[in-house]
């Protein structure tokens, strides 16, 4: 297997708002933010129309993985409900290994609540629900050791349990000769348990890095040129995202800057960072140089963000054979 | 209130398809079919990733009549459902009046597997749920009795407490001095129960018939021109319509025909009948003569066809002040 992923099982609840909108909901655009059932449940009240996608960040990486041709499985939690049915349904159609049993009891299956601006932007409002019910047991050693590259969602980097299912995973990937891989997820994530995140890089428990700048600069602040440096001594391997900036590749001695591929309407940016992980662990597990790696990625990305939705629409094999 | 609608609730399951993939599955397109729960999830568990959009024909057409500037209520059964949750919330933030309330037990809210060939057509496989449990019960006679048009459609025509909801809501519709609208829904539909819809039309229970050019000649077989002679008999007003090919009218000694509306691509024809209907009812319930009404109707349907999802995604009334 190239790619076992980790992460928030969610499906993703989108509706399409103005900027007048998000005032009235008093909601600040771009942000993140966890919210209890309650909360969830009256934003979803006050909000327009939805269409429900399945989603989850890892579980976007897996299914791009698929989509190039490679070979993905999934670890994350659903509940026995009508979402962990449409969940289940659309990541194994893909073709990803998720072998995960939905739980039986407890709170129902995760949500992203996600608003798309006219910019193209997304602000999310996640209820975890099930998502956060992983725990060590859910890691599958022999699934671990089989893959290639293990890829962890800082998303769920949250309860302790799921640390303890990361802190697992990582173990036995390394146990097994195999790698780790971590995405940094999302600025707010970083504010929360940067400082445990960093300790987990001084630890060289992190093989590869995802992260976007705005993510990197919260975990160490300053400049770029000096984040970058003190993550090229702590990791093997980091991409770092910037938007329609493209990317910069962190490997040993070498940085390399990948232009992003262009896209002819940016539609909705859910999914995009998701993507280029997608693409460059492919690229990884393929045999593919840092550089090659990250255009790939950006492939990826350039084609989930063409469109509502964080799980490509398209053959992503024949984009790269075409690109 | 201008048109309340009456039909089955569903929440559209949408999947794009190949033609191979349609034979693989053993399914003919362009069928409509009902089918029980375990057909049901064997089909969705061989389905690609699907999106989940909340549909119901009549629903939609409610919907739509809400985007032109009218109002419209909604009369349907969804269970205490994650299914149920959503298609209410859709429904309600649209500004639809919706408020039958959910069933606490029995099966759970249905659902529409819509499978999308690349010719932009649509292959039905409805599991109907909760949505088959209207009766007589749900018809709220202030509400039949508010409303300029009382919509009915024809795919709820089925299990005899419906029928008998059908008919009490043309009667109360009568007695308040209000109309009786219906859709004949299906070529299907009407195979199965075109005697008992004729019927109804030899008894003038319905005063304006929807009904595509296929529906129409189940009902009536022989000419398209003998059947509307036939239709213009038992009905005041009656609207025909026929794909690209635009619609016909018949309103007494006259007729009508209407060109479609360009649209620039075909992108997935679920809900065109049912636009049509709003642009339709909008039109009529707004002192519009007949031709106008029909000008209407195709404004709409060829907004909805111009993307996957059987319900608006612009401003009807803004695209109505632009045609």
């Amino acid at each position: 297997m190239d790619v076992l992923a980790i992460g928030n099982a969610l499906v993703d609840v989108l509706a399409t708002v103005t900027d007048e909108q998000m005032d009235e909901l008093g909601i600040v655009k771009n942000s993140y933010e966890l919210v209890d059932a309650e909360t969830a449940d009256a934003l979803y009240e006050a909000m327009p129309p939805a269409v429900e996608i399945s989603g989850g960040a890892a579980a976007n990486t897996a299914v791009g993985v698929v989509s190039l041709g490679g070979t993905a499985g999934y670890i994350g939690r659903v509940r026995d409900d009508q979402l962990g049915a449409v969940f289940t349904h659309d990541l194994r159609a893909t073709g990803v290994e998720f072998a995960t049993p939905p739980v039986q009891d407890g709170p129902p299956t995760g949500r992203a609540l996600t608003l798309i601006t006219p910019d193209a932007h997304r602000t999310f409002r996640t209820y975890l629900g099930a998502a956060n019910c992983l725990g060590p047991g859910d890691i599958d050693a022999d699934l671990v050791a089989a893959a290639e590259v293990t890829y962890l969602e800082g998303y769920l980097w949250d309860p302790p349990d799921a640390k303890d299912a990361f802190r697992k995973a990582m173990r036995l990937a390394h146990d097994a000769g195999r790698r780790a891989a971590l995405t940094l997820s999302d600025p707010f994530c970083v504010q929360n348990w940067g400082h445990e995140f960093a300790e987990l890089l001084e630890q060289r428990q992190v093989d590869i890095l995802f992260a976007n700048e705005a993510e990197l600069l919260t975990l160490y602040p300053g400049s770029l040129a000096d984040a970058i440096d003190r993550i090229r001594d702590r990791c093997a391997l980091a991409a770092i995202t910037r938007s329609e900036h493209g990317s910069i590749v962190v490997s040993g001695d070498e940085t390399h800057e990948v232009p992003a591929d262009r896209v002819a309407e940016v539609v909705d940016t859910t999914g995009a960072g998701d993507l280029f992980a997608a693409g460059f662990l492919f690229g990884l597990t393929h045999g593919e140089p840092p550089r090659r790696c990250a255009e790939l990625g950006s492939v990826c990305a350039a084609e989930v963000i063409s469109h509502v939705g964080a799980r490509p629409q398209h053959d992503l094999a024949e984009l790269v054979a075409s690109s």
